[in-house]
């Protein structure tokens, strides 16, 4: 019985798609497509760092799999510039360096990071206009027009020996976008007619019912505002890469006779960029410089800025912090910030509005924003495009992905062809048939500083350990050859208490060291483990009784050279 | 001028109102009365740490001013269970031994409290019925029956020489509550014609447009749910102290013949509190112990838990962890999350829902919460019963306080009449002026295990530091006499990087450190501060080189013997 299963496994041979981050968890976003001797891959994101991954800068997702099969892969295709979709990629192409593929605006986003690696000469790279195609290996990638809150997003349509499988990417179905074409729903359409074998739609807003309002309507509510608050200047903070956010607050700039001033390192670099390649209008009379806002009255200027999301280091954060070198917050200043926190941040947004408050601003945080997904409807109809014989849902968190497979079902996907897969899952397809045949190594490896993957577990944990209580430093020398105490014992904290308060707690904990010292001289132990753990055992038994605290204990044994 | 000025105010002469907490931040709210030799207290809370308050349990106000002026301290009254309310208490009493007055079920939770404190015996109280008085120095307080996601709860009147001051405490306006009479909208009224110096009102939802819901219609929403999903085993999770919440939970159940399991500590605590003091009914057949659940088809049990906001320890998080003891979640089960994530909580509620989809179970977090607190109709009905001439909004971040502020001056509060104050400030009043005329020491005092007031900022800073990099410790020992070396330099990480990576590293550093040593030597420098300072800097300036991170470094020198 075994047996003939393992021989129908080996005469199976499908196309493989191995989702290598972006499911169950926001960021990270990259999918592999394997088939013979053929990978290619679709996008290469980063993740921001959860709460508990302390002192990491971003997640990278693991790429084991794709280096040990190195010779086979084709290129990465993007499918648009966000960092969820982009960020990995100066890590990744150092290990494995093949061809990267995008539209315009999103490669131009893509150069800013090779430019920061060092890695402009070393990678190759081709921009794609929605329409064309790619061939890598035996597959062939068309790139379709979407509509998303980052302009020249992409879907992929892959044709595969097996069919033709669909990959939106992020997208919503804007059919008023601020720039540009909207969604190219008549392509997806088309393909669908001829038959598309399986979907891999965006999840993220699967839960919320109805459709996304258009980015349009964001432009309407700027003009409200500006009108409402002629005698004011006023401050837009939101996310550097909604290009077309930026645009509609030129545009309402303009409208009402403003300068603009852009402020923040990543809100300059992505304008430039988009300025450069034609995604933005910024009449050439109306942009100043920060520096220069003092020269003109409050109610001429608007301000762009970075920092929607209450991000510490951010321009937003340091003008409510009143440490800004350049923006002063004064009372009258109406300040709109135009985003919705991204989960996690809603603590650090507050404390932004407060502080802002407290100087005297007006915040207005509410109905300036529009998500950049498809809401369950957009899916039904993207559904209804592509009729796929499968369905596998994309980017998400889990609870997002099971509302998409519902979403799926009642569009007619048969139950068991609909597939909820765990980052690693290999998932292989033929015309008929579909199985998760195996899996491979996956999911996130931290970068802390230039360190890439040398923080693990362990180390987490002692940061864990050392953030809640702080640390207790015993340190003795003993004789090398006697074992007879020559130094110590010294005792030291950080990150415990109050030095002050620290003083007869610790001339008790010198005597419990003291103690355990005397007893080990006594039982003329030796061994160097048994000798710390006695010491850690019996402060941490102390320090505990006396404060139900529990930091980390470092017991230290020097050998004097005597 | 100046002097004339001051003798005004000497002649100004009024009671003073000192917030010591629960302005500009949630929670620790606590607000002193004062006039000539009587000094009271309205509520007694703690709040929750802070992300950046690392190992940090709870934080209590800094109630320095009352202990300086313990001897005119005539009493805390309370206007509610919660801990924001509450919290502080065993920690204040321990300082200031003054009787607390509070309603029949506030009383009962805050004897939990005193129990686990171990001052049961030491602490004074008398529990007052809404409608009664009760006499603190020159202050006559009445007890008014309001209605709030909690039962009993009270808003003061305070009756003092200048005049009537309201305090409402945290409200909403309720006409059907689950248990109980609805607010007494006639005694606030009565007590309006008669005059209103001042009022204090909730702040919470100011800026909530319209009128927040009856408890009571998420009874029907239960409903619902347990006639939807009569095959499946239901768990509610929500806040333990919501015991109208847990009753309609209980009477969903009854109609659908279900048994109550209740779990988690907090749970079992109040709901045993609440059931003997008759705010709770449970039919006896009906509640099984968590330990019996097995004895019954999961379609005739339900579970009500704590963990509705994500707590890592808490019940529901570890059903969703599958380390729960007695509940394994299977598929089919249905959770329901009765409650919306406080702010600073809503990824580790997202965390809990991933897990238990994950699991199978169908979680429904949407329409099963309201609000304890007035929108702004609710404050606007307030201000039309009392009509102050005095406004001091309170409860709530610095922007909830300013959108009251806007209600009170839209009710006809005078612009300059209505105060935002910062905790600490002294506002002082008479039957017609009122003036801010200084300020006592105010803030938050950590609590961290049996520690209070003995983790500051240096510590929090070490923690952080300690959180974000970890440490490099390097020890010397050398002749106390001679200064030569005599052991080490050893160097020790933790928190830093892997250890299999650090090795390299730690090679190198240990060549950075012994030059350093050498250059110590051979300058002949003694000073062991300089010698420090000396090691930190080299070994900092070598780490940061290669790795782009600041761990703490911990240079240790100690003195040998022999």
């Amino acid at each position: 019985m075994k047996k003939k299963k393992n021989k129908e496994a080996a005469a199976f041979h499908g196309v493989k798609i191995i989702p290598i981050g972006g499911l169950g968890q926001i960021g990270m976003n990259m999918t592999a497509f394997e088939y013979e001797d053929t990978i290619m891959v679709v996008d290469c994101g980063m993740a921001f760092p959860d709460d508990d991954m302390l002192g990491i800068d971003c997640v990278i997702p693991d790429i084991t799999y794709l280096v040990q099969n190195a010779d086979r892969v084709k290129g990465i295709v993007i499918t648009h510039g966000h960092e969820d979709h982009i960020g990995a990629l100066p890590y990744v192409l150092k290990e494995l360096n093949v061809p990267v593929y995008a539209t315009k605006l999103t490669m131009g986003l893509i150069e800013y990071k090779l430019e920061e690696h060092g890695l402009t000469n070393i990678v190759r790279r081709k921009t794609i206009k929605h329409g064309q195609s790619v061939n890598l290996g035996c597959f062939r990638v068309e790139f379709i027009k979407t509509t998303h809150s980052i302009q020249d997003s992409a879907a992929f349509a892959i044709f595969t020996p097996v069919g033709t499988i669909v990959h939106t990417g992020d997208f919503k179905v804007d059919y008023t976008p601020v720039f540009g074409d909207p969604i190219d729903l008549q392509r997806f359409a088309e393909i669908g007619k001829k038959g598309v074998l399986a979907l891999l739609a965006d999840s993220t807003n699967a839960q919320k019912p109805g459709y996304t309002m258009s980015e349009s309507t964001v432009g309407h509510t700027f003009d409200t505002i500006f009108a409402d608050n002629t005698k004011s200047r006023i401050i837009v903070a939101t996310f550097a890469s909604n290009v077309d956010r930026v645009q509609q607050i030129i545009n309402s700039a303009k409208k009402f006779k403003r300068k603009v001033a852009i402020e923040g390192r990543s809100m300059v670099n992505v304008v430039k960029c988009a300025e450069s390649l034609g995604y933005i209008t910024i009449p050439k009379t109306m942009q100043i410089d920060i520096a220069e806002i003092k020269n003109y009255p409050p109610e001429k200027v608007v301000i762009i800025t970075t920092g929607s999301q209450g991000e510490a280091m951010a321009a937003l954060s340091r003008m409510a912090a009143a440490v800004h070198k350049k923006v002063q917050i004064v009372p009258g200043d109406v300040v709109i910030l135009s985003s919705s926190p991204i989960p996690g941040n809603e603590k650090s947004v507050s404390k932004v509005i407060n502080e802002l408050s407290v100087l005297g601003a007006r915040v207005l945080y509410q109905d300036t924003h529009v998500s950049g997904h498809a809401s369950a409807e957009e899916l039904k109809l993207m559904y209804a495009l592509t009729r796929p014989k499968f369905a596998i849902p994309v980017h998400g968190e889990y609870r997002h992905l099971m509302s998409h497979a519902e979403i799926a079902r009642s569009m007619g996907v048969d139950k068991e062809n609909v597939f909820i897969l765990k980052c690693g899952d290999v998932i292989e397809l033929t015309a008929d048939e579909a199985r998760i045949t195996g899996s491979v190594p996956s999911g996130g490896i931290f970068v802390d500083g230039l360190g890439v993957g040398d923080v693990g577990n362990v180390v987490l944990r002692d940061r864990q350990v050392l953030s809640e209580n702080g640390l207790i430093a015993v340190m003795i020398t003993i004789n090398r050859i006697t074992g007879e105490l020559i130094a110590g014992p010294e005792i030291l904290t950080r990150g415990f208490v109050y030095v002050k308060e620290a003083d007869s707690l610790m001339d008790e904990a010198y005597d419990v060291v003291s103690d355990v010292i005397d007893e080990i001289a006594k039982r003329r132990i030796s061994d160097r483990t048994k000798m710390k753990g006695m010491i850690r055992d019996a402060l941490s038994d102390f320090v505990w009784k006396k404060t139900k605290r529990n930091p980390m204990i470092l017991p230290v044994i020097m050998e004097g050279e005597d």
